[in-house]
């Protein structure tokens, strides 16, 4: 392997300056600085990273933890951090931890020691404590963890309810929801939304709320036994368009006509959404751009760990395809 | 930071014993190993893997280079090599190339320098030479490099024609093919799978062959092109699942009836293509497979680099759906 010292002999300059050179500090004149330059090429010498970040502490290396690499959400969001990542000069570490604690555990024990730069995570299971020991800058994203945790998110409740409010302006009288998971934070305002919204209505009961706990299967299952128990439902808000499949699966084994008999809305806003027969209308989150924030504040923070950044909420966004339709009646 | 001297000092024994504990080599009593047990878990401390590294040249990381994080196959794919990267005590890094021969570059350089272990490959822009001058074990998945880079792989050619079989058994007599990009060889073999077997055809003509790039827009694209050029095509064999959603949508906007009227089969078996309306036939790789099989080869080879080590073929296998249908008529 190539050292810092055979390009120094080879140059016939010191140490110091071949170094001066390789990090672009300090004042080398540009003889000199051609003549390393033409060595480092000739004999492919790599300064050495893993040196370096020993002696600083640093591996300039982040690290995003998805619960799901399966549903499209997370590789759309992972595309933007890793982009920002490789903007600024890092590496980009996808882990997947299948929203099981021990696995998260035991990733970030490896990047801990590792010197991670800093972790962008998804995470409903570690706790506000958990995170402080690390003592590495956390940035949690699309799932808040606590206040004293700087997040990026969309607003999820108000969001539920312009689902809900659009559904009724389309025209639907009974509206269920297909729920996520009860323990993560997005899950739990899209529900706590869609039950602003429907609570005060004589049709409403609590057996409209399903769970599909963020999944194709469980949320097929759950629309057909809703279905089946009230063939009066006209309408559907999806906690996540990755169910929004399995909802319009259980809808076509059903013979039900959508939109003409059931309108469906999801969320996320996934690239999926556009490709399923019908094509899902949803409350869309802006993906890029919340992964690209988090990203950018978790390379801050990194950078100037005194300096104060702020938890950020974005917007969603109605995009309406062909899974609604306007059904006459109640429009305002 | 707790270092190692630390944990000498106070389990009240010499650094050497610490490391012995720590890396379980060399005698230590048990009493004494219990004592710096006890210490290493009171003082949280982790030995550094940035120093073992430096010293080692080892890092502990392999990484998997994908050109496509948004088709549903690679991170199906990425699954399996992290499944077992994790399982044998590497941290798995997942990096998105785009086919972007300077992103992979980028990428590389940077891992290089981060003293990978080993790189998983899919990659159809990476040369024999520049991967025998990185000087790191490397498998190739997915796509094969050259006989001279080990891969792991499927029956391309194989599987395009029994899937062109299968359509021709089910009583399609004008058969088009959906293609990938031509200098992908996956996408290859696939090709001349489907040519050998329609290329004798009095029907066959080479406008019965268009591209969709492997991605969903093209192929929607070129399939309505197609189908507007030839009305009486009655089959499609599509080069990857995810063109099959394209193609599904192309056909639907021209009211055509699938299987009634076109029967449509894919190649890959990505969990997308159940979940499609109607649900996609076709050629399914063992994804989980060989990316585990990619996976221990490459560990196998970074633990016994002078090991030697063969390439594998695997098998696809037929997994009949929806979007195909007997037909009458040409049955044998």
């Amino acid at each position: 392997m190539t050292t810092i010292r055979d390009v120094a002999k080879l140059a016939n300059v010191s140490v110091a300056t071949v170094s001066r050179v390789i990090n672009d500090n300090g004042y080398v004149n540009e003889n000199t600085k051609q003549k390393v330059k033409d060595v480092v090429r000739k004999l492919n010498y790599r300064p050495n990273d893993v040196a370096r970040s020993l002696f600083k502490g640093k591996s300039k290396m982040i690290a995003l933890f998805v619960p799901d690499i399966k549903n499209p959400f997370f590789p759309e969001l992972a595309r933007a951090v890793e982009d920002i990542s490789n903007k600024h000069g890092y590496t980009f570490i996808l882990c997947n931890t299948d929203n099981d604690p021990n696995k998260e555990m035991a990733y970030l024990h490896a990047l801990l020691q590792k010197s991670i730069d800093g972790i962008i995570l998804v995470s409903n299971t570690m706790s506000t404590n958990q995170i402080k020991d690390m003592n590495v800058p956390v940035i949690a994203l699309d799932r808040k963890i606590s206040s004293e945790i700087i997040s990026v998110t969309v607003n999820n409740k108000e969001g539920a309810r312009q689902a809900v409010q659009y559904l009724r302006k389309q025209g639907c009288k009974r509206i269920a929801h297909i729920s996520g998971p009860e323990n993560v934070s997005s899950a739990k305002g899209r529900l706590e939304g869609y039950l602003e919204e429907v609570k005060n209505e004589k049709w409403f009961a609590s057996d409209f709320i399903c769970t599909g706990n963020y999944t194709v299967d469980k949320a097929f299952q759950s629309t057909k036994e809703l279905l089946q128990r009230d063939a009066e439902i006209d309408g559907i808000f999806v906690a996540n368009d990755l169910m929004g499949v399995g909802v319009l699966k259980a809808v076509e084994s059903l013979n039900i006509k959508v939109p003409d008999e059931l309108s469906i809305i999801g969320f996320d806003g996934i690239e999926l959404g556009e490709i399923t027969t019908p094509s899902l209308t949803t409350m869309a989150q802006p993906i890029y751009h919340i992964g690209k924030r988090a990203a950018e504040l978790l390379i801050q923070r990194i950078g100037q760990p005194g300096n104060a950044i702020k938890s950020e909420e974005h917007k969603v966004k109605l995009i309406v395809r062909e899974s609604t339709i306007e059904r006459g009646g109640n429009n305002e």
